[in-house]
C-alpha cells in the first residue's frame, strides 16, 4: 500500500462524509436556496470569527474573490514572495483582476520582511508612478515556509501596520486550523484579525471539495458577485457542503494526530546522518527535509516512490512530506524508514 | 406542493446519483488523479464528437475557459445580444480576460443577424481601431429566445462563415441535449461543428453541479490551465463527476418527457383568450408566454407563487416556464390551470 | 493640388500655431510644472463648463481615462453601437480596464435607442449575472451618424435618465465645438451636462496633437493617474499645448466656414440624379452620401482620388466627406464637381 | 538661478529643436502619413540595430507596448525589483495587460540575481499553478541602481539565458545612449541584443516629448496596434519627431559632457567627510549620495532647494542628482558647493 505524503490535498472523504453527501438537503445555491450550503457558511463564519462567509470550489477562488473584492483595478496587493497567492496561483489577481501584485520577501518563519513591507506601504500615494496599496496578504500556516504558523502577536502587528497605512488584511488560512491547533489558540482568534480570511475544507479537514471565504457582509456580497463571474456559482452545492459540515467537527483531535505523525517522522529522519530536517522539525503537518549532498531531489523522490512512499521535490532543494487523515501513525514510521533507507543508499 | 418552473437548474439529483456520489472512486483531480472525473471527461468528449473534454464547476466557467482559451487579450468575441455569454455572465470574458465582446442582434430563432455578423467579421484587420475577431459564439438551444434549437443547416452555415473569416466557433450548448432530442439528431453531430462546445450536466440532465467543455486536446489544455487560475480546479471532484456520469444515461427518454410536458402546458395556456404563447409553442423544455394587456409580469408571477406555481418574469414582458425532471406530467397540467386562472383574474 | 476630405484629422497647424510651439514656455508636465499645459487646461475647463481639465495625446486616451476613472473593473459602460468609444477604439475600456461594454443601438440622429438604454439601466443590480452599470457615453456631434449634434434637450434627458439610475454621463465631444456652433449654444452649456467630457484640439480646431478631458477635480485626478499608467504623461508637453491654446481662439468663425462648405458641397451633390445625401444634408462638417446603385464605394473613392479628391468609403455603403480648415470654399465646390462627374461616369 | 538636478527629464528643447518643430513637414501619423515621424522611426531603428521602430509619447508607453506585444494575457514578465517597469510604471503591464509581473532582485550593478532569474525561468511549464514566462526585461543604464550600464558581456549572458528558456528579452534603454557612451560601445550593439528595446528622446537626448520602441517588424506592428488602443496614436506627431531627429545628432558629445559634470560633482562631494557617494562615483549622468547620519534626506533636499539646488530624495536614504544639457560644468561645481555646505551644516 502506497503511503501518500505529497500533499494533504489527497485526503479522501470519510464514510460519514460520503453518507452525508448522499443524504444532503439541497436547493439551487445560485438562487441562495441551498440550505446545507447556508448552514455551512454560517457555521464557518462563526468558527473563524467573521460576520459572514461564502462557500467556493477552491482555495484559489476564495483567495481570488477575497482579494478582488477588496482591491480595485490598478491597486497594489502585497504578498510574500513564497506565499501561495503570489507563487502558486498563476498570477490570477493580476491577470484576471488587474491588480498589481507586489512581492515582499518571506522570512523563514513565514512573516513578511518588515522593511520591504513598509517600503511598499510608504510609497507616495500622490505619485502616479505607483499603484496605491489596497491589501496585504499573509499566510498561516505557511506552506512554502514548512507549515509554520504565524503567531497571534505577529498577526496583531501586521493588523496594526495595515491600519496605520489604511490598507486591508487578507489571511490565506488554507491550513488555518493546523496553525490554530499547533498554537493552541482558537481559529476565531486568528480569523478575526483579518478583514478577510480563506480556509480550505479539503486538505487536513478532509472534505473532498471546497473552501470558505469569511469576511464582512459587504465583502462577502462583493465576493459572491465575483464568484458568479468566475464561474464558481454551483447549483446543488449542498452535496459538497454536507461533507464540509462534517469536516468542521473534531478538528482539533484529527489535526493533532497529523502533527504528532509529522513530528515522529521528522524525529526519525533527524537520526540519520544524511538527512536534514528544516527548522529542526515541523510545527504542524508539513515536514521539509533534504538529503545531504544532493542538489536536485527528483531522483530521491522517484526511488522513494518505487518503495511505496510518495513525496514532493520542493523547489527543488527540499523534499516535502505532508501528513493527513489518510496516513496512520504506523505509516508515518514506515515512511521514515523508507526515506532513511533510500537516502542512505543515495548519499 | 410547489411546482418549480423557474428554471431547470432546480433539478435535484436522483437517488441513483446520490448513491453514485457516495460510492465514487476518487483521487486529487488537480493532479489529474481522479478516475471518475477522467471517465466522465472521456465519455462526454465522445458524446459530443470532440477529441477531449474538461469537467468544470459551472457552465459560466466552461464558456469562460472556452472563450479565453481561443481569444487572446484584445481580440474580439462575437455573440448574440441575447446569448447567455453576453447577457448573463457579467461580462466575464471582457472583465477577466480582456477580450472585446461584440454583440450582434439575435433573431427570434436564436440565430445571429447575418448582416451584423458579417459587419463584425469583415472589419479591416489592418486597422488598429478595431479589435481583430477571434471567435464567434452561438447558443443552442437558445434560452432567451425561448429554448429554440439551432438547426444543423444553420450551424454548418455559421461554421463556413467562421472558416471563411478565419475565426473559431464556440457553441454554448448549456441545453445541447434538449436541442438534439428536439431535432432528432445526435449531440455528437452538433458538437463536432464547433471548435469548442460546453454543455451542462445540471439543468435538464439533472446532475447537481458541473459542466463540460469539449474541444481539441490543445484547447482543453489551455482551458485546464485557465480553470486552475480561475479557481475551478477541484480536489476529489469525482463525487460530482459520479452524478454527471449518470446524467449522461437515458438522456433522450428523460428530455423527451420534459418537452412533452412543456408542449402540453403551452397547449393549455393557448386555449385561454388572455394568454399568448411565444412562437406558438415550445420546441424544447422552455415556454415563454404573456398575459394580454400586462406590461410588467411581476404581479402575475407573485400571484402564481401564492398558488403554488413558481415562474420567472422574463425581461420583463414575458414569463418563462421551464420543464425538467422535477415536474411530472400531472404537475404540468396543474401548472397550466394555475396560470390560466391567475391570468384570467388579473386580465 | 489634392483636396483632402477623408477626415478633419488631416488639418495642419497654422503658421501662428507653429510659431507658438517654437516659443512656448515649457516645464516637465509629469511634475505638473509646464505652465503652458496648465494654462491650456484651465482655459479648456472654463470653455466647457467643468471644474478641471487634463491634456492628453489623443481623444482615444481622453475617452479611455474618462471612462476608467468612473467605471471600476467589472462595471458596465453603456454606449451607442456606432459611437467612437464602442466602434473605433479597439475595445480599450474592456480590454485594458476590465469594464463590460454594453452597446445599445444608435438611432439615425445619434441618440441612443431609449428602450434599449432603459433595458440596460434597469437590470437587477442585486443579480450577480449582470455587470452593474456605472456610466453612459454619448457622442456629439456624432461621427458615424453623419456629424449630427445632440440637442440640448436630448442631453438634459439623458442626464436625467443617468441620475435616476445612479450612473454617470460621459460626453465624447471629439467634435463638441462643431455641435455647439451648429446649434448656436455655448460649448459650456453642453459640456456642463456631463460628469466628464472629452474634446479634440486636433480635428476641426486644427491643433496638431491632443485632446482634453474635462470633469470634476476628483475625476481629473483619477484620470491623471490613469494617463501616467497608460503612458500618456508627456514631458515638455507645452509645445503641443501652445498650439492647443491657439486652437481655442476664433472657434466659431472657423467652424462656421467649414459647415458652410459642407452644406454647399452637399447642395451641389444633391442636384445630381445619381447621388444621395444622407439626412438631406449636413448639420456640421461631415457629409455622408452615396452613389445610386453602388454597394461598395471603394471604386468610386479610388476614381475620385485619381482626380485629386480624397474621400472615405464608410462602412462601406456610404462615402464620407469632412470639411476643415485645410479646405477652401473654392475647393469645396471643385470637390463637388469631381464627385458628381465621377459618380455619373460610374452609375 | 536654480540648478535643476532632480532629473534629466527637465531638459528643455534647444533653439534648433524649436525651429525644427516649427518647420516640420507634417501629415496624419494615425494614417501613417507623417513623413517626419517616419524619418525618425527609420533613423532610430538603424541607430539601435533593430529592423523597425515606433514613435510613442513616453517611455512608459514604449515599455508597455513592447511588453504586451510579446506577452499575452496570463504570461509571466520577469523584471528587476528596482527596474522602472516594475517599480515606477504603476503596474501597467499587469493592470492593463493581464500579464503576471515577477520581480527578481536587482544586484547593485543593475543585473538580475541569477538564481532568482533561473528560479522563475525553470518553473514547470506544464504546471498550471504557474504563469508561463514570456519575457525578461533588463534596464540599462539602470536608474535606481545609480545609472550603471549593463556590460555587453552581461547582456549576451541574459540573451543566452532567455534563448535557452525560450523567452524573449526586452531592454528598457530609457538611457541607452548614456550607457553606450560610458561603455564606449555603439548603441546598435546593445540594442541588437534585445528582441525589443525602448529609449527616450527626452531625458539626456533633450527632446521635449517621446520615446522609441525598436524591434522586429512583426513586434512593431503589434505595438502600433496597442499604441492606438492605449491612445498613443498622435495626429501630426511630426512636430515632436522633428525635435527627436535633432536629439539623435551629436549624442556622444553631449552625453560625455553630462558624465564629466556628474563625475566632477561626485569627486567634490567625496572630499567632504559627511558625504558618501554610492559605488564610489557615477558611471553615467546619475549620482547617488547620502549625508552621514541622516535617515530621511527630505530636509537636506529642502535646504538645498532654498539655496538654489534641486535634488531628489530617493527611496529615501539616498539623494539623486542627474546631469543633463541644462546644467553647465560651472553649475555642476556650484551644485557640489551647495550640497557640501548644506550637508556640513546639517550633519
Amino acid at each position: 500500500m502506497t503511503i501518500e505524503l505529497r500533499s494533504d490535498t489527497f485526503t479522501l472523504p470519510s464514510a460519514d462524509m460520503r453518507r452525508a453527501m448522499a443524504d444532503a438537503e439541497l436547493g439551487d445555491d445560485c438562487y441562495g436556496e441551498d440550505p446545507t450550503v447556508r448552514q455551512l457558511e454560517e457555521l464557518a463564519a462563526e468558527l473563524v470569527g467573521q460576520p459572514d462567509a461564502l462557500f467556493l470550489p477552491s482555495g484559489t477562488m476564495a483567495n481570488l474573490c477575497g482579494i478582488l473584492a477588496q482591491a480595485d483595478r490598478g491597486r497594489a496587493v502585497i504578498a510574500g514572495h513564497r506565499s501561495d497567492v503570489y507563487h502558486f496561483e498563476a498570477g490570477g489577481p493580476a491577470v484576471l483582476g488587474g491588480t498589481s501584485m507586489r512581492a515582499v520577501p518571506n522570512l523563514p518563519d513565514g512573516t513578511l520582511d518588515p522593511a520591504a513591507l513598509l517600503g511598499e506601504l510608504a510609497l507616495d500615494r500622490t505619485d502616479s508612478q505607483y499603484a496605491v496599496p489596497a491589501l496585504v496578504c499573509v499566510e498561516t500556516s505557511h506552506n512554502m515556509c514548512g507549515g509554520v504558523p504565524l503567531s497571534p502577536g505577529y498577526l496583531q502587528h501586521v493588523r496594526a501596520t495595515a491600519d496605520e497605512h489604511r490598507v486591508r488584511l487578507h489571511i490565506d488560512g488554507a491550513r488555518l486550523f493546523n496553525a490554530a491547533v499547533a498554537l493552541g489558540v482558537p481559529a476565531s482568534e486568528t480569523g478575526a484579525v483579518g478583514d478577510s480570511l480563506q480556509f480550505c475544507l479539503s486538505k487536513g479537514l478532509g472534505a473532498p471539495v471546497g473552501s470558505i471565504l469569511a469576511a464582512s457582509v459587504d465583502t462577502v456580497d462583493r465576493a459572491r458577485r465575483l464568484r458568479k463571474m468566475l464561474g464558481g456559482g454551483m447549483r446543488q452545492a449542498g452535496v459538497l457542503a454536507a461533507a464540509g459540515l462534517l469536516a468542521l467537527k473534531n478538528i482539533e483531535e484529527r489535526l493533532a494526530a497529523d502533527h504528532a505523525n509529522a513530528a515522529e517522522f521528522a524525529r526519525r529522519l533527524a537520526e540519520s546522518a544524511v538527512l536534514e530536517v528544516r527548522h529542526g522539525g515541523p510545527v504542524t503537518n508539513i515536514v521539509l527535509f533534504r538529503v545531504a549532498g544532493i542538489d536536485d531531489h527528483q531522483v530521491f523522490v522517484e526511488r522513494c516512490a518505487e518503495s511505496g512512499l510518495r513525496l514532493f521535490a520542493w523547489e527543488p532543494e527540499w523534499v516535502r512530506a505532508v501528513f493527513h487523515a489518510g496516513v496512520t501513525s504506523a505509516e508515518a514510521i514506515r515512511a521514515a524508514d523508507i526515506a532513511r533507507l533510500t537516502a542512505e543508499k543515495l548519499a
